[in-house]
């Protein structure tokens, strides 16, 4: 498919811009084909407006067709798979392996969605039913479910061409959730953001969706991000990105004369800490996976554990010295963008200049990067090294054991996960330090690594300050619906003019809390 | 009980401090019994420094014992109500009949809180099973709950010195989830607060609460305030009062280092649509129930009825002639505080320069005020005559019908409420504007009115800015307590681990939501 390089504005292609900007294949550092027009404000507010009227209708499509249009966007997506892999691969640099993989956990995280809100019990419906006799006043009937809070903005991310994208998880729960999306391609890749766009157009128009349930627009500044966060129609942001980028959207949503949130996911370093009963007894093993995970898709996940713990000693030693040659024995890979390598060099200067650089680290031309091991003392940690850095390096830090452990723990910042390898007996010891991470951050891993997480029910791809921008919700799995819909009440309405998820019959059948209990019969009144 | 006027700090009454106030009876203009003390820099600093100390224990204290202790606040309070009624009597004005009712709202609240954690599902539990063997990779174990986020701090408003004040519905939520609560009292019924506050720490040292799970601190201007909110250690706000000052509160808390939400209950006119055939069979009902509502409580209720939709013709013109008559007849009542009373005459100044004052509005001595009926055309209604007069006046618009009924709502800004009286097929008629009207506001009325709020599972006391901050929540009912909580996942945790409400067993038998279905059933690994 020829790349048009036009921002869809609704299900129309925009005119041409003046500003135009070609994707580089960071492996070569040559530009590929297509030429991509920034959007223009008249361009934007008209996304905005025709996402304002696409919000009126979707208020209304039940679940069950939302659900359809989901599906359908799935679908359509699958139908291009190939090309849009292919195209992500020479955008990216990520391996075609990794991105079929990536393709399939969108497409399949659309249709998790598509059956959240064809099921219908997500909207917490609660009934209260008339007690006409109560005293000393009556109480009335009331009855309250989520609705959508209106046009939602999404900003694609860099380090997931399609699962935290276009059609990646914020545009999938937002469009459960019943509101129109408005998407800032990633300039990375706007051609990959092209194909999804258009396979997405295709099946919204197929299903029969308004005009405005989805826009994609381009840009490889920060302008138009800008208009659309500071559109007074826009009413909540998800963003994946960079905590100085996420920082930067927050304050600009804060400062609106009406603030909406951003939702944003930004930076995490999410320690690992190896207890001593598992040091001693699996040691090695854990060195292994923890090389396996740290320079998985390059490093370059929000939830790669940056910083491990291990007690002093001859088995931390040990430990240290396994993952310092596995990694140096790793080839160079490419890394997203010049952005990013650059980053990630200077990160590594940095380091180098202030702690022991045990193995890896080497140079490399372009975006190329090589996997680095640091190694510290809990005493030498600044604040700084604590910081994420983006890339395959991780920085081992020795301690003299669980209670320093649980110091750091204390200190640290919020984290997206913290994970503990140990044995039983080492979860015991270590509970006051697994007490202390539940109140930092959004998913604690026993004996696992944080990279690979599970689009499920139960998971929270959240956590506390600078890891995420909010930490009441989660970007990933089921629950993120809830940071696309507010709860609204209908006080002693007919039965006529309910929604159907708060009409006496149930007929959608979905679980609610009536007086307090929750059910599925309908209603007698 | 003689007042000692301190801040209590934990559970130690503060030292004193330099700067001193009192409290003025609104009815008479007199100062009442009782000096009390600013808190200063370090007795703030202590109250958090206690309140993140208590947060550690309440995080493990079981839904069980967390109820009791509501209840135990719930009992104390009662035990010295007449002598908290009394007080606040003098201190707002308020009738002793109307302040004996919000006792009994307050102690209820408590209590309803108290069963939500008793019971316990509250907390959203969520259990995706281990599916070994499933392709390309295993799926590991995941378990979520929500958490407490920890210190809260709490704005006393002036207008429900009891409900919405030391122990109302935002201390009660907080306490509910798990969290330490630092209150900082209403420099318009600090005797109240005191009496309350004091009950509190009596039941809390007798329930066994840690020192800290509730601080009470004296400031009658806004610098306690501001340093509460800026404190690194506090995690969430809830504030009920201006709109200017819960703006500047959501700003401040916009700009920390490590921003944090604030759920702030603000302003709202709370808009009525008289509808026609209703009008026609029962606009003189109406009316006498309209003058009930907007003057309740001194029309001092953020949810008072302060703009009434009427069309033209000579049925709009009878209603508009019976609210005025019966407005008329009413006798001088108190306010709150003089500055509420200087906005209220102010206010009813500059709309007697601008548009036609019906009936009332007489001026009045010191804190009274008059009821005042005012009435102006859909043309004429500026954006300022939108705005919340707090206190006992209504504004009627005349305009041409629906449309322009329709037309208000498409423009309006966040409300807490909107009402219509109607006939059933009146409603039918009406069903665009109540689609807009729930895309703004948290309450949608059916021929009733918008004061009286329940305290109950389906209530939504939210909105859109700027009723509220963040329309996602809700500041009265049992879903109140999601403000103060937030998702931990558990990733492949052994059983024993895992806090109870996540175990196998599900020896609390709360409702969880097992690989997506809800269930009180065991798990079998």
């Amino acid at each position: 498919m020829d790349l048009h390089g036009k921002s869809l504005i609704g299900f129309t292609e925009a005119a041409a811009g003046e500003t135009r900007f070609k994707a580089l294949n960071p492996a070569t550092g040559e530009a590929l084909p297509g030429e991509f027009v920034k959007a223009t404000e008249e361009q934007i507010a008209r996304a905005v407006d025709l996402a304002c009227s696409a919000a009126a209708v979707l208020r209304g499509v039940s679940g069950k067709n939302r659900g359809a249009m989901l599906r359908g966007v799935a679908d359509s997506i699958e139908a291009s798979g190939e090309e849009i892999v292919q195209r992500a691969h020479r955008e990216s640099a990520l391996t075609l392996d990794r991105l079929r993989g990536e393709l399939t956990r969108t497409t399949n995280q659309l249709r998790m969605f598509a059956s959240v809100c064809e099921e219908g019990s997500w909207v917490n419906a609660r009934i209260d039913t008339l007690q006409p006799d109560r005293k000393p006043l009556p109480r009335p009937d009331l009855r309250s479910m989520l609705r959508p809070v209106g046009p939602v903005v999404v900003f694609g991310a860099s380090n997931f061409p399609l699962a935290f994208s276009v059609a990646g998880g914020d545009t999938a729960s937002a469009w459960a959730a019943g509101n129109p999306v408005l998407v800032k391609a990633h300039p990375a890749h706007p051609g990959t953001s092209e194909l999804v766009g258009r396979a997405i157009t295709e099946a919204l128009l197929k299903s029969g969706a308004p005009d405005g349930t989805f826009s994609l627009l381009f840009d490889d500044g920060v302008a138009v991000g800008r208009s659309l966060v500071k559109h007074p129609a826009v009413r909540a942001v998800g963003f994946t990105g960079s905590q100085r980028a996420g920082r930067a959207l927050m304050d600009l949503a804060a400062e609106r004369p009406e603030p909406i949130p951003v939702f944003a996911e930004m930076s995490s370093t999410n320690p690992v800490f190896v207890l001593p009963e598992a040091l001693r007894e699996r040691g090695g093993v854990i060195a292994a996976s923890l090389v396996t995970s740290f320079t998985l898709g390059v490093g370059q996940f929000c939830t790669k554990p940056g910083l491990v713990f291990v007690e002093n000693g001859l088995q931390g030693d040990s430990f240290v010295g396994k993952v310092g040659d596995s990694a140096s024995k790793l080839i160079t890979s490419t890394l997203l963008t010049s952005g990013i390598a650059a980053a990630y060099h200077s990160g590594l200067e940095k380091r180098r200049a202030e702690i022991r650089l045990l193995a890896g680290g080497a140079a490399a031309e372009g975006c190329g990067a090589n996997a680095a091991v640091f190694e510290t003392d809990r005493n030498a940690l600044s604040e700084e090294l604590v910081e994420e850095l983006f890339g395959p390096a991780v920085l081992i830090v020795r301690c003299s054991g669980l209670e320093e452990m649980l110091d750091f723990a204390c200190k640290m910042p919020g984290q997206l996960t913290a994970t503990l390898h140990g044995t039983e007996a080492d979860l015991r010891d270590a509970s006051p330090l697994v007490e202390v991470l539940q109140g930092k951050v959004g998913r604690v891993i026993f004996n696992g690594f944080p990279t690979g997480v599970e689009v499920s029910h139960a998971m929270v791809h959240g956590g506390t300050y600078p890891a995420t921008s909010d930490p009441r919700f989660t970007s990933v799995g089921t629950l993120a619906i809830d940071r696309f819909a507010r709860p609204v009440c209908f006080q002693s309405f007919p039965d006529e003019g309910l929604p159907g998820e708060l009409k006496d019959a149930n007929p959608l059948n979905i679980l609610r809390l009536v007086d307090g209990k929750s059910t599925r019969e309908r209603i007698a009144r």
